[in-house]
């Protein structure tokens, strides 16, 4: 039996799930934030383009099988709010455990672009976008947009 | 007398008129293609985030007043068009003369979402994350949003 999708009301929500799955490394729970009847973008520090939810699938459940766990620390979040698409920017503070038995280690400081979209099942993330960054972040902001 | 400000009928309009300000290092058609009401975003490779419209202008018009110059070549662009909103993601291929009168060189290989809006004024642009990249780009893809 398929399991029953989430119902994400807010952009907070889904979120909220997508970096909880990413944490819990739980591939269907993290695939389930993303938008499905749409291209989806993935952009990984650094990384190339990931276009389109089987793509982005693929690269996650290789992140996931690697063996690798992360303990994500946000901050700084900036929310631009719209009635039909809602656009996040956030600090993101990234612990890695689990490569080669090491003992893992802290990301460079990383900022990430997310875009959220109203579906008719609730908000879903129709772009990730994260890269590098460094210098100060700016103050917590949260907009309304018109 | 106040420069007419310009009018972006489609976002293709806005991101074309985006580029061609920076190859002309024009600050102010630089800033009219950006959403005046709203919080906006931008973020330069490896960079801090830039939010609100002050400090996003102070940040270009000291890249501008630099001296620096930028040709860019764009590809690869991937398109979700919606009614209000529509996020691009392009790949940017930036030379860069002007700098302490050397040779100028070329940059990585950049990847930009550029998440745009429409509003009474036309389409305008709300944010701008271009971040290195490396590896194959995908496909060029153009969507509707549902």
């Amino acid at each position: 039996m398929p399991l029953q999708k989430p119902f994400f009301a807010t952009p907070q929500d889904a979120e909220n799930a997508f970096y909880e799955a990413i944490r819990r490394a739980d591939l269907e729970a993290f695939m389930a934030v993303w938008a499905e009847d749409e291209e989806v973008i993935c952009v990984l520090p650094s990384g190339p383009r990931l276009a389109g939810y089987a793509n982005v699938r693929e690269a996650w459940r290789r992140i996931f099988e690697s063996g690798r766990r992360f303990v994500i620390t946000l901050s700084q979040p900036l929310v631009l709010n719209g009635m039909l698409v809602s656009v996040h920017n956030v600090h993101e503070q990234i612990g890695v455990s689990g490569v080669s038995g090491g003992e893992g280690g802290q990301t460079a400081p990383i900022l990430a672009t997310n875009v959220f979209i109203r579906s008719a099942v609730g908000w879903r993330i129709l772009v990730h976008h994260a890269s590098p960054t460094q210098g100060e972040p700016a103050g917590e902001i949260s907009k309304t947009l018109h």
